[in-house]
């Protein structure tokens, strides 16, 4: 049974050793979903500019966390990232919002963590812009994608397909 | 039908105007579960000190991202706050770890966002600690639970009661 | 003829001691402008959603940067911001970007550091989405439009009235 | 008409793919001007050392804030930057001090943001360090001068040669 | 015998609850050295203009990390410091320069740890500026002095007094 | 006499240009030593869970602090650290824990202020967690034990052998 890479053999933390890996293209797309009252989706999307760009700004939080990553996860890598997307997908019939984010780097180590990041920002932001109409707003199934780019080849999430 | 306070009438996004609100004590409480595979469960609770303390990291990273709340939420107030402690509760039929934050501050807005962010951080320090062994984890069902010391008085999740 | 306060009595620099300042409420106004081609402006007021909202972001790098001012400006004092505002107010005939920030605090010192690293980062922001289109940009006239709250009183800029 | 690079076709912000790009070496250099009394002036050049050294701070500030651009500005990319410096000239005439600022780093992408948030933060340093004995001083024409390094080739703007 | 405050009875590290603590006016002093060979320390402090200003550039960097504590260290808490002062004392006979730091603020809990940081960085600084001449420099003697203003009365250093 | 290279010919401080240094592995080894009641000492390595892990909780701000030296440092490069570990050695005779961080970076440049950094921060937090019961406790003899990978070739103090 393998153990967790972030712990040496006698159990301490550490960053882990990532010098001997190559520099390679890395990619990892994450997502995960935003849930909220009927009223609180038709206020975010309902496309009256005067009620102001919640996805706006929930997409730029989204992007400067990513950046960021390695300053809020203790033991992770800081990176070079050559890009960050953000996707909302609305569905009005499950009253959610799904989030998509899909981090690239060229480096030694896989941005998995900066796109579970900006997922999470994302929908966090999302929160605070619209607690004060709707507190109740649940933040789900945040989970890793797809993931490429390093020795251990493609991970897919087997209940994903992004073509 | 009321507006979202971080916009102002024309729609520009703003840090609202909390200077008029009296300083209260603040307190809020939020929670969230990770799920993963029942070994990885294992591992993390199994409580050989050799395996290392996955828990003591996403703790110590949850209260140092709930400092820095107002980086990371774009329109968030910096606050000082005056405690934070996360709890992890481990159940072992659901093959999940929940997450529980409580924050308080003494300020002139809530806390809602710190403990929010730091049960994230948490569940993402979780999955950055046991990635390595178990790709395919969850992030689910991040809430406030509970929040008092406001204008707007004791708010709490319909299915939450903390006593 | 008074000293820089930043400086002892032998010119070494220091946080000066704000400790026996009552607490009052602080506001700032600061302006600035970026001046810039023409089909720039156009392309940035232009209203069609799908070129982008330059001015969204600018917005919210601006607001962002106020809350971290203590980091950027040495000697700057850690301030619990109450508020910020930015508004732009485009000029076509002089081709420029007029931006305008408000920030409030309830603290022992001033906020005019605050709005002017807003109206600077705006500014900057506005460069950096644009930037591939128009090198050329220009940003100017970055001053205090006016301060109160102090010991001092009502500061304002001879050439400038708010009301 | 070429659009705006940080939106995609949609408008919706993104921080660039650059992971194609070539590394080169990158430089940038970028000006500005921060005009005062010249009493305020004289002070800071006057070069009594128990005045204190205005400029010393301000180049710090300018150096530490270029290495901190991507958290500052929404949708740069990290970089690692391999020089900065920052040059003061005074300008009696005129009473103001010239700020000039040169970064370089090899990279996929330029660094004219980084040296533009050098001048930027050097000046407001400036103004904070001088702000009790004259809150009137106005930063001015903060520009790119120099850009080199990219696909795009020389830029330089046309009113400036550094040979 | 006392436990360590920043766990809680069963181990687990938190930020503890000081909401209930009062608002009180807080004082500390640490104290540190640098050793370094005879020729480095006339480097600093030889005063030649053209050498460069090592200590100016210490005293900066440790104001400003003083400022940022409760991000460098994980259980203190965000506090608003309302001065920093930074005092260097060379001292040939012993080939070292000791560094004092001041820090108040207030607020409901202690700055010692805001005083040790500065200290710990100013050394720091000073090694990073003189390393290139003498890599054989050690830091020593990093301790706290005097806190003053909390509930535990004052605290001063047996072997040391201020007045 | 060779001068220090953070400074240029007239003395002003600047970020020296690393470009032309090839990229290679880079690593660097130092130690330090914080001293305490015995009592103190027994209380954080003497094993009981429920006391709370101190040395965790200070080897991971120790690997954060690494990641963040280019902010706290004013003229270190922004570098790509590839490992970060922490170890501690307690001595019970003279009642103290010995630090030692070893860092690595495939750059342009050195690690031994990211170690150097490691190794204070460990120190400061480790006093921080333990203050309530000691405050008396001394940070002592940080220095560099070993550096490679750079032009200048081995470096090792002449008191240490990691072999």
């Amino acid at each position: 049974m393998s153990q967790f890479t972030h712990f040496d053999e006698s159990g301490q933390a550490r960053m882990v050793d990532v010098g001997e890996k190559p520099v390679t293209d890395r990619k990892a797309i994450a997502t995960g979903r935003i849930r909220m009252q009927p009223e609180t989706l038709q206020l975010i999307v309902g496309g009256e500019v005067k009620k102001g760009d919640v996805l706006g700004v929930a997409r730029l939080s989204a992007i400067m966390a990513a950046k960021r990553t390695s300053e809020l996860i203790p033991l992770c890598h800081p990176l070079r990232l050559t890009s960050v997307t953000i996707d909302f997908t609305p569905e009005t019939d499950s009253s959610e919002i799904v989030i998509l984010a899909k981090v690239t780097a060229s480096d030694r180590t896989g941005v998995e963590m900066e796109a579970l990041v900006a997922v999470s920002t994302a929908a966090l932001t999302i929160y605070d812009m619209c607690k004060s109409y709707d507190r109740g707003m649940i933040i789900d199934d945040v989970r890793l994608l797809e993931k490429s780019g390093g020795k251990s080849g493609l991970y897919q999430d087997p209940n994903f397909s992004t073509t």
